[in-house]
């Protein structure tokens, strides 16, 4: 009769469900421990085996297909945070909340948090003690105007601290070490892959790395991938960065910041990204990567992530407040975001750009010239020995003299080069329906067409543009292109570029000046 | 090479997964269509299958033996949802965010909503196109005083609008159909069970409906259904209350309210229960059951749900507010919930002590009898023909002439009598350490010890009190007893009462005046 107690032990089955960042284990319903706890369908469960106990929360199997009822089923991300065999034994009770959940309760309440609040909560994210739902409660509760830049910092230093860190001293000693980080939402812009090469040349160690798309068509790990192997281990990137002193990578492998990349997870299906959780994402991860010189790009436009000057000045003090505290120098420079960068948008459109600038070719995007000297001339001037205001000037003749293609080209072998596959073949002009002045251009839409195609999954996809705010177009005349893989996505593209193409023509009179006359705000 | 497009038709395959109210998809992970939608783990997805869609989230699977590349693999939820055959063509694709995602993403950022905001979350949650992350969202941001009181009317007529509604004006005409609901958190406290067939005995109309325990170890549908059936079809409640006026079923199979019942499953694991969340799911099933007349429990003591006299004024000036505006006659008491009502915890116990009661048994437990008498006589002034302060005395005649059980009895045989188990057969009792007065005690760690025994899963599992507030005890005098029907669950229940039985042994002197003189709140 007795259904309980340690002597209930059963087998570990690994089941072939990949449940993303969260621990999912499988019960039989009529395995005798489901009623023995009266475990129901989702209870948070703690799984012992081998002296590693786990969070995982509960499904409930009918199918002994799937699981016995010995059997205790786990999800591959369980199975690979439990480290045992299949077959070992485990044993799984009921959870107890994770031991912050009464801080998190607090916070949703309204209530500020301490730093030690802040540190138990990362902890216990970090350790996937959070259920989704906890997560999701997380990072509600945290949103927008809910955390004052006191929990920021702390938040921030909470995370960098729960991962991986990185330290150059053994290599710059109290030399700079410099990063630059662009808190997205322009297509194109694929300036790091610019502006690295060219500080490296100039001789200042950095370890740049880059994220994959989330919601874009390209992120600079895709586009650096066309290229390049992005995803190194640690051990390979201070091989590449002793070569190089540069290198382009995936921050993924790193493992620099646990609890953010578990954060995502849910941020992402949510579309929050709130201040105070932004600088806690980007600086959390720089301070990990070992940068002591952060610059921050923070483009402003009317369809960027931010959208107003006073907005950007407010999340350029708040980074500022929080890199000060970590004792990290941050330059944040706010740039024109009314518009995309480059010509392309896609991984390979985007690489040819950046190739196409390295290489000083006449047609070369000019827009993502001049930003990518603008952003480099502020990195080098990091460099203790160079005078303020002589970065734009150094960082134009590294790139005019040839030293930055060449640089990117030594990144790209000690990388591992790859050759890159030429832009999908399927294309398809999508045309002015008036004739007039280029007057706006919603980036938003043109990243959902850009996805649509299917960036960046299908790295040669993507959106060619033909034009920039400013320009007069005929009717007819080509807004841009269209390149797909397959007829699918093409007529998919094709009909959402064709209800809305994203660009607005109108009257030249209602341009702001200086698109005018040429004068971006970068 | 093209990937996409509508003749990608895959087979519905059940995979007997308990994904409980959430319908969850499993797809290959070298399946065409992951590769060419691009899916990922956790990516929302629409499925189409003979005309119905369904939005579910993806799981992706590794193993074949689960689903093969051509199968689309659902949740036992999903193919409930779905309701097509197993083998049945189906198409996947990305699910577009549900409408209502903007209004969620206002309420996120502190906005007010309005009528239609919440008519729209609240079809779309009903509809199942809300995730977990998004329901946790929209649980968070509306907790505690982010719901105004017009947004609290708005969300429980929109949640009221989206399940099923009973109507009795065949049956009563104008005439009252009297309801009572305690918003919990107190052991025991089974009053429904007597109030109920008391007024049903007066001649009043009364349909209770009621839920299981959550996270309690009993629900008036637990311990109802020891005595009888209580998953009733709505037709046979209709023909029970005919019969006899009343009835105690469980309000799970009535689908009055399915949208609470999703929200649920998302407040439960976070502990949340705000004060609008609470009315709105109150007041949505009793619109959704056709009362128009409510009697409202509010317990207050330190250890119950209410915790302070002004917080349960809030809480009833809210429900009043609500429920005179939906036309429905609230009448809302504050009650002592400073200790357990009557003696049994866990359903056995307690139908045993609602028994005692009916029956005029010289040891019921006074308290409860005291109560109950109090609740019936408010329900029995919802009739327009008794003068008001005459209701105590018309329902303390029905009880005391055997008109009460005989009611009962007429319930209980209508529903489907059961015979009662007696209780657990294991026992031990939890003896005083010191000698003193009964001056406090821990209603939350009653219920924990309670459930540890294996109430209420375990029916006759529970804690049988043997003293109350104000009581004398001396050293080794018990008590409680605990009953189980295994040894583990009364060795776990026994370890957790020794180390805090719950109750304060101490100086009489401190003791609130009301309870030295038994004059209590209620």
């Amino acid at each position: 009769m007795n259904g309980k107690g340690p002597a209930q032990t059963l087998q570990i089955r690994r089941v072939g469900i990949d449940t993303w960042r969260e621990s999912v284990v499988y019960l039989h319903r009529d395995c005798p421990v489901v009623r023995a706890e009266g475990f129901q369908a989702l209870s948070k469960v703690t799984v012992h085996a081998n002296g590693t106990t786990l969070t995982a929360v509960l499904n409930v199997v009918d199918d002994e297909r799937i699981v016995a009822r010995c059997e205790l089923g786990v999800s591959e991300d369980a199975f690979a945070r439990l480290q045992v065999a299949e077959g070992h034994a485990a044993r799984v009770d009921h959870a107890e909340p994770p031991p912050s959940i009464a801080a998190l309760h607090r916070k949703i309440a309204g209530d500020r948090l301490g730093r030690e609040d802040l540190q138990a909560i990362v902890a216990d994210i970090a350790a996937a003690r959070y259920s989704k739902i906890e997560l999701a409660a997380f990072v509600v509760a945290t949103h927008q105007f809910e955390l004052d830049r006191d929990e920021v910092l702390h938040l921030t230093q909470a995370m960098a601290a729960v991962g991986q860190r990185l330290d150059w001293a053994h290599d710059v000693g109290a030399g700079p070490v410099v990063d630059k980080h662009c808190i997205g939402g322009i297509p194109g812009n694929r300036t790091s892959m610019l502006v690295v090469p060219i500080v490296a040349a100039h001789g200042l160690w950095c370890p740049k790395t880059s994220s994959r798309a989330i919601t874009s068509p390209a992120g600079t790990a895709d586009t650096m991938e066309v290229l390049a192997d992005v995803a190194l281990p640690t051990q390979r990137l201070a091989e590449i960065l002793r070569a190089t002193r540069g290198c382009l990578a995936w921050g993924g492998t790193a493992g620099l910041s646990p609890a953010d990349d578990i954060l995502i997870s849910v941020e992402r299906p949510l579309a929050l990204d709130s201040p105070g959780q932004m600088v806690a994402s980007i600086l959390s991860k720089k301070l990990a990567a070992g940068s002591t010189h952060l610059l921050l790009d923070i483009p402003v436009g009317p369809t960027a992530k931010v959208r107003s000057m006073p907005e950007a000045q407010r999340l350029k003090k708040l980074f500022e407040f929080v890199a000060d505290r970590l004792g990290l120098h941050l330059d944040a420079v706010i740039t024109d975001g009314r518009q995309p960068i480059g010509r392309g948008i896609g991984p390979v459109l985007e690489a040819r750009d950046v190739m196409q600038v390295l290489g000083n070719a006449p047609d070369a995007p000019n827009d993502l010239r001049q930003k990518a000297l603008r952003l480099a001339g502020r990195m080098i001037e990091f460099d203790p020995d160079v005078r303020g205001g002589d970065g734009w000037r150094i960082a134009r003749d590294i790139l005019e003299s040839g030293r930055a293609l060449e640089r990117m080209n030594a990144i790209i072998d000690a990388q591992g080069r790859r050759t890159p596959p030429p832009p999908g073949p399927l294309t398809f002009d999508v045309a002015a329906p008036v004739s007039g002045t280029v007057v706006g251009v919603d980036n938003l839409r043109l990243a959902r067409i850009a996805r649509l195609t299917g960036a960046p999954q299908v790295p040669s996809a993507g959106v060619d543009l033909a034009v920039r705010l400013g320009d007069r177009v005929e009717a007819g005349q080509p807004l841009y292109r269209l390149h797909a893989c397959y007829e699918a996505d093409l007529a998919f593209a094709r009909a959402m570029a064709e209800a809305d193409s994203g660009w607005r023509i109108g009257d030249a009179a209602t341009l702001p000046r200086d698109i005018v006359d040429g004068r971006g705000l970068s």
